[in-house]
């Protein structure tokens, strides 16, 4: 019998779909699941395709030509270590896993490690696009040793998005580069999905706009600068009427957001490298707000703020610099992001290509955007930038755009709108083009309290001051 | 030989300190360390007092009477545990062993666990004050065996800080219980320090004060409200001169800050158990941001910030203003703090005691305050209090201070001062005091893009909608 190129184990949706996507670019698939009522299902529905399955891991195994090819869609953590145990006794020196999952990256390195010291490969790879991208194209975001990579090339670059031609899947570095820059990817939809709810509640609040206006502005929104599948996405759902009750669908969801944790894991990760990633770090903090909905219903009916007064501006000229707000806020929660990545690239010794990394971004996944072209034509320009926001391209929207930005942030300060995402946003801005902080007292303070000692601005060395 | 009541192992100065101070009190110590250089050193500086020292494990553990009550002064993490180890063969079922580092709760919930499992007692403790608090008496929060406790109790009380006759000194709860208190101290410590700078920052750049000035105003914060140990020092570093240079110490200190990790740790877990701590989250982001200060000086002369126009308004008006910001920031700091251990408690099962903990942070710590006295009152008023902000007393000051606080940040982001913890700490209030935030946009989206569900406001389940 004919080996198959590849294998999938695991035929959730994730699985099933991208073991479909695969089959579908002409190479042929072995398929396994715990449960062979998946299997079955699978066949069943697509039967005619080449699509061979397996009921055993043994047959599983056996069924792949060699060197071995094995995309694991399992869930995340212990799963994941229980079907690589499971495949190892069948598999020969020089085979390749590679785990779809959404891995912690930390586990990834050690993954990677376990099973380069038994002759084998493993590849971490970070998929992007949820249940439609696995099926149509989703981003992928593979890390691990390059000559594995080399092999599963053909059949990843195959099957991810593509933008003006070009796939959205590289090969991203070692061991656990993967499924970080796919946790941080991550961390950005958190900051990106944060801003537009900061921009709704302001438009909703401020100016009292009714979902068809919300709508038109979000599809006008989407013309532009702000071209983004979220935005879009936005705009479409402000179009959207409960079949119940006939009202527009935002107004009957509950205010309550979830998460899945792969938000947090960024920025426990930022805390550990020492990188401020103030804005994804407030969305996180914004969602377990909105999630203490009981506590807060409580709290509205006791905790006043300011006296408002009905706006009496230029309504347009509102919604324009709340564009603007949005649009700066966003620069730097990207700027964040990247300068994470940054970070963990010279901490673990990753080598990531940031131009192509947004470049990948640009298809498939979630926070896939015109923008992210602007980001990769940065780094063209200056392969060792620093921060995004030092790229002309960037500084001039960000200076050009902050007089509005500034506006919509005293405008809800006043009127007691809260704004993390936009405020914390700006509050970097400003730390980091800021020559001389307010450190120097911090460091005074922690030299009086716990002669921690400081350095000086004028000359060399470490230095301790008798305070008393 | 008489046996000693007490054994200090490690005589770095907070070890040394501490020693000395148990024999100030009337108590008989044996002192070890693992070079005997240290004990030798301090048996020269302690002529005359009960001190014994020892020079083996083994003399060690034997010079103690039993139940031994062993404290370990030794850094934490592997020396911790290398210490423990090498004192397990001496000891007895039911000898104490002491943890008075800063370690990482999750080791002392570790310890805990094996040293009770081999049936030796173990108690992890915060010890707050620096190498001044050590000797002269410092807060102090154990947690572990509450028997355990109960036989150290008259030691530990009798060296603490002591507030109107009251020690800063009580049981704080099982295994980990009292090193998460003394983290989250830490965090709010990194929050206070962070309001201090930005009240600093904002009295500096806008009104132009010299260290006169502000050495006044903040000696006359400290008869206020804000009374408390790091506005005190605040107002005396601004007093002291360079001999160097003759210019204030303040100005020749480099504005880059340093930290031990105890704050991102408190951020870390916040995180974990899903608790907006942004103010404090913040801080710990603004010492990353100012320990940048290469990238931010090249930064400065790139990226430009606002035209600022000279300040034209009452200049002690706006003192006051930045007085009522700092004042009401810090509510929300220590609610946050205060709403993270509570998680805390829950989570872990200590059954803290907030009330207690807030006593016994009024003295002997760096973050002791008469506002301390509010808090314990606040619980006293209602021990299962939900937020801080709900206490009529501090509802009262932030809703009465808000609109200061409101033109403080206004005033700072029209001017391009970054101010990350007061604003932070305003987002916190009105997304807390806020019925209904944006996050029912973000749970379309999150159902749009990957069928997460979502709640609804009119009736109970869980739904999905057909989106396209």
């Amino acid at each position: 019998m004919a080996k198959q190129q590849i294998g999938v184990v695991g035929l959730a949706v994730m699985g099933k779909n991208l073991a479909l996507n695969i089959e579908s670019k002409g190479f042929t698939v072995s398929v396994f699941n715990r449960s062979p009522q998946k299997t079955h299902d699978l066949l069943e529905e697509a039967k005619g395709k080449n699509l061979t399955g397996t009921f055993s891991v043994e047959e599983f195994v056996h069924s792949l030509e060699t060197p071995r090819k094995i995309l694991i869609m399992v869930q995340a953590g212990p799963a994941t270590d229980a079907t690589i145990e499971q495949l190892i006794p069948y598999l020969d020196e020089g085979d390749i896993i590679i785990d779809g999952g959404n891995a912690y990256f930390p586990d990834t390195q050690r993954r990677s490690k376990e099973l380069e010291e038994k002759g084998f490969r493993f590849i971490g790879t970070g998929v992007s696009g949820g249940e439609e991208g696995a099926l149509k194209g989703p981003a992928i975001m593979p890390g691990g040793q390059e000559s594995a990579y080399k092999l599963v090339e053909p059949i990843l670059t195959a099957i991810s998005a593509h933008v003006n031609g070009d796939p959205c899947c590289t090969y991203i570095g070692p061991d656990g580069a993967g499924h970080y820059v796919k946790m941080v990817h991550n961390g950005i939809e958190y900051g990106d999905m944060q801003l537009i709810g900061e921009a709704y509640h302001l438009l909703q609040s401020v100016l009292g706009l009714e979902t068809e206006e919300l709508h038109r502005i979000f599809s006008d929104w989407n013309k532009g600068e702000l071209d983004s599948y979220l935005i879009e996405i936005t705009a479409d759902i402000f179009s959207k009427t409960d079949p119940d009750t006939g009202k527009p669908m935002v107004d009957v969801i509950l205010d309550a957001a979830g998460q899945k944790g792969t938000g947090k894991w960024t920025s426990q990760s930022a805390l550990d490298l020492g990188v401020p990633l103030s804005m994804i770090t407030e969305s996180v903090f914004s969602r377990f707000l909105s999630a203490m909905k009981e506590e807060r219903v409580a709290a509205s009916k006791i905790l006043n703020g300011p006296e408002v007064k009905p706006f009496d501006g230029d309504r347009e000229q509102f919604i324009e610099n709340v564009r603007r707000a949005l649009f700066a806020s966003k620069i730097v929660s990207y700027a964040q992001g990247f300068a994470q990545m940054r970070a963990a690239s010279d901490e673990y010794g990753w080598d990531l290509k940031y131009g192509n990394i947004a470049m990948i971004f640009r298809g498939g996944c979630i926070i896939r955007s015109q923008f992210l072209q602007n980001i990769k034509d940065a780094y063209d320009r200056e392969p060792a930038l620093k921060n995004l926001l030092l790229d002309p391209y960037f500084q001039n929207v960000v200076e050009s755009y902050q007089s509005a930005w500034r506006e919509v942030i005293s405008a809800a300060v006043s009127q007691g709108i809260p704004v993390p995402g936009f405020s914390s946003a700006l509050s970097y801005y400003d730390s980091y083009r800021t020559e001389r902080l307010p450190a120097n007292l911090l460091q005074a303070q922690r030299d009086y309290f716990g002669a921690h000692t400081f350095k000086r601005v004028d000359k060399e060395g470490v230095f301790h001051h008798q305070w008393f």
